[in-house]
């Protein structure tokens, strides 16, 4: 799925700022395509991108109109349906990553209909892949792994991205997840993809490249969590890594969402992954470790980031804290 | 989804007996529930079972007409859709294990929503699932897992329920593949259901039982197949198994349609079947082989078994040559 750039952010009328994680994530790493935002009254949120009308942010060139909201339930509210039906008729395809689709609201189908304008649900992949064949393809990929989910396995790759491209090094970032897509303008929503053919839409995501270019994968989920590390397994072995970085949130009591699950110890999470990556690429290695440490009081982050770099012998970032120039100076010595 | 029992089985005007591998197995396994066959002109598949016009089946209290039907592509011939037709006017449900779904048939479809029969598409699994949350349920299981695809991991499962069935054991067969399905006259495809939703699915296909009761579960794919990986580490989390049985095709020179792949050891296939299901059940124990020697001499094959026996110091046995015996009785000494 590829997405009309610019982009206008619509932030409904949410209440706070965990509700508008998915635009934020945007506004964040993709400043520049974001022309906007869009705000209902009672909005609570607010990513500092200027308030435009949609009419005046189709007149400063944005094309897709992104309802960049995560609520519980991924539901869409009734009170954001007369806007959005007015994106359509001014020229905006819409973008969603709620579970519920666009289409299946009546009233938006029609607009839709009415105006050629195309419906994006980012959660619902219509696209049929292949099943992987396993067969190494040409270029060099890195694939950012989890001891759990929601440990910044996506930050962590796009600020590899940054680093790497301020390098002038060959890269691009291959999105796997609702945020990730939004952010790349395209991707593969591994967690919704049947699960016959994960590893097979990973090899289509990340297709044979030059031998100098790397392809930088945003990793999902967790070989350790119970309930998705099938996902994990099949993105794992699509992607064919040459190199791994390990995501880890020190301090996590459990795994998420699974209260009688502990955290796997990083050791234990390199040689699972490691082992399992080998099946499609044997010279897959571990390259670093990238810690989020927003947590962590400033003096306890830099201890457990220099006690573990010393224990693993390995780079230990946070990409928001240290950077992630210690992984990439290791990347280009040994994978 | 259930299927109404019992089943009348349709042939229609297939080449070989291999395209009618899904009915054959149904047939094979239970023959108690197939009232009989219904073939057209040219078909050169034979069940054995008698043949039969649908108004002579649904007299005999044949209530689900099975498309047995497993032709390259899944595709419906629209040779077979008078008689589909027929059928539901008759009062049969329709129940397919093709890729094509049957309601994608305009005709097919009007006709089931006049007659108000069911249509039942056993690879597209309308069902939703809760994510997995891999807390540990009561009753006993037994996964079947293999080296590769297609190592009879199906028969395994039902010669096991067989054999300990017939030693007055409680168990229950698991389907969780589409001629398993057939057979159980429930379950899940496992394949075909999103990723997120894979180990959650197994959850729900085996769910909390008594302490003596045994749920054997038809193991899919293997954690050496790169194609396919993640779909046996969902349902091997999900399932939770107590005991693993390993079945392997001894002489096979690839992996299945992976002509680059060779097949994994029969103890590193163990362990790591072993070392990944822990997660979800700690105390997870192999308790034996099961290996599809139909393609080797007789001589070779008992010598073989006797040296794996030997090696491994686990029962080795094969369902057909020589019964699963052994297996149940080191299941019931160790699990």
């Amino acid at each position: 799925m590829e997405l009309q750039r610019p982009y206008q952010l619509f932030l409904g009328d949410v209440k706070d700022r965990l509700a508008a994680k998915t635009a934020q994530g945007i506004a964040q790493w993709r400043p520049e395509l974001c022309i906007g935002q869009t705000r209902m009254a009672g909005c609570e949120a607010d990513l500092g991108l200027p308030d435009l009308s949609l009419k005046e942010a189709y007149e400063k060139d944005a094309r897709t109109l992104i309802i960049g909201i995560a609520n519980r339930g991924g539901t869409l509210s009734e009170k954001w349906v007369p806007l959005l039906i007015e994106a359509l008729t001014i020229g905006f395809d819409l973008a969603s990553g709620l579970h519920m689709r666009l289409g299946d609201h009546p009233d938006i189908w029609e607009a839709a209909t009415n105006t050629g304008r195309r419906l994006i649900d980012i959660r619902h992949c219509g696209k049929q892949f292949e099943v992987a064949n396993g067969i190494k393809r040409s270029g060099r990929r890195l694939l950012t792994v989890g001891t759990d989910c929601s440990v910044g396995k996506m930050y962590t790759t796009l600020a590899l991205e940054r680093e790497m491209q301020e390098r002038g090094l060959k890269v691009t970032f291959r999105a796997t997840g609702q945020t990730g897509i939004f952010i790349a303008g395209s991707g593969v929503p591994v967690d919704a993809i049947v699960s016959d053919f994960v590893a097979g839409a990973v090899e289509h995501l990340t297709p044979a490249g030059e031998a100098d270019h790397w392809d930088l994968i945003e990793g999902q989920g967790s070989l350790y969590h119970a309930s998705y590390a099938g996902v994990s397994l099949g993105l794992l072995h699509g992607a064919q890594p040459d190199a791994l970085v390990l995501c880890h949130e020190p301090g996590r009591p459990h795994m998420r969402g699974l209260q009688q699950f502990p955290l796997p110890s990083l050791e234990a999470c390199i040689a699972t992954n490691l082992a399992m990556a080998r099946l499609t690429n044997p010279a897959v290695k571990c390259v670093g470790i990238s810690f989020n440490t927003q947590n962590l009081p400033e003096v306890e982050a830099k201890r457990l980031i220099a006690e573990t770099e010393e224990r693993l012998g390995l780079p230990v970032v946070d990409p928001l804290a240290t950077g992630v120039g210690a992984i990439v100076d290791k990347l280009m010595v040994t994978a």
